[in-house]
């Protein structure tokens, strides 16, 4: 197998957890670890006409029509596609830019943010916009990962995919970029999946005490 | 605070993931740990109507009216509020030969099983019939149960309320009472409730590679 020692990370630059754990990957990639970047859509996995099966597909729908979050997610999802012919660093740059662009400084997931975080990561910007324009392309490889993920049973972002088969939705709501903090609550995460107690859930209850100061 | 050291488990007799949070539980009282069995209901809490706000509560039904789960979970949470009466020790041993009957050896969680298991614990089962007989009271008890429930915001059976305040649904799917095993276990889930993360939820995805061997 080829890909025997990369965790895939399935994600949806709509959400903010997902944010933290690219963040968390990123980090531990600087390490050493081994993570594919690969696409989960929230618009379509929460699309009520997909209740019972696969009906409505975001890869099916024009840009810029729907919903705003539709039409961004289509739009990033399409741009990062394009960004991958780049090259794995500029992918994984470019996905970083802009997702802070969208959750850490608070700009929309528009065209306009999508364009910025493209030259904010260092791509060349007339190649991106010369190879979304091989649009069909594109659609069928975000169309891959979303059936990948339907395969899988992703239902929230991040979901992170081990390389020996286990996945589980991975929320959590503090963002670090400390290399050893990273390296904890990756382990922590994978002790969790690997446990020999063979857990499904553990899912904080709704009422939260109030966060540690 | 009375309960400082003492974390709640709230559970239904139904639930087969709470008969293994039950055995760990005691696995883990046999160690020194403190915890207060309590009651949470499934019937209750995923009855159609209560989606938007309280208003069918289990205790408000007669005994034998309703579904076989409404009714056994009825019968049952009665029982071990009255089981109760004859002292914590024996209400764990009740609860343990319920869960152990019902989940173990595949018996219906209905009125002879309850006295059986009663019997089984080596309740003194004339005092525990002459308790039932006190309902009202009986049903005020496991109303206090599921309130403090609500009020955790539970949703699902094994929650476990730590004396610190963190409170998570934790499922898992083998059982144990190896008391190692038993401290592993419950280090691992209270290390995800405490991690500065701040985790909300793992939850595997839902199509999971086959159990190991």
């Amino acid at each position: 197998m080829s890909h025997e020692n990369v965790t895939d990370v399935y994600f949806d630059f709509l959400c903010p957890y997902a944010w933290r754990g690219l963040e968390l990957a990123a980090t531990l990639r600087a390490q050493g670890e081994s993570f594919r970047l690969r696409h989960y859509s929230l618009v379509e996995g929460n699309h009520a006409e997909n209740a019972r099966e696969l009906s409505w597909r975001l890869t099916g729908q024009q840009l810029g029509e729907g919903s705003a979050n539709q039409q961004g997610s289509l739009q990033a999802f399409l741009a990062a596609h394009a960004a991958a012919r780049q090259g794995e660093e500029a992918l994984w740059a470019f996905t970083l830019a802009l997702y802070r662009a969208v959750h850490e400084a608070k700009r929309p997931l528009a065209a306009e943010t999508i364009r910025a975080a493209a030259s904010e990561a260092g791509l060349d910007v007339a190649r991106l916009d010369a190879d979304l324009a091989d649009e069909a392309a594109l659609r069928a490889e975000l169309r891959a990962d979303l059936d990948a993920a339907r395969e899988v049973g992703v239902f929230g972002t991040p979901t992170f995919v081990l390389p020996t088969g286990e996945a589980a939705y991975y929320r959590f709501e503090t963002l670090t970029r400390d290399p050893g903090t990273a390296r904890a609550w990756w382990e922590l995460y994978r002790t969790v999946l690997t446990s020999e107690a063979e857990i499904g859930t553990i899912k904080r209850a709704r009422n939260r005490p109030p966060r540690r100061a």
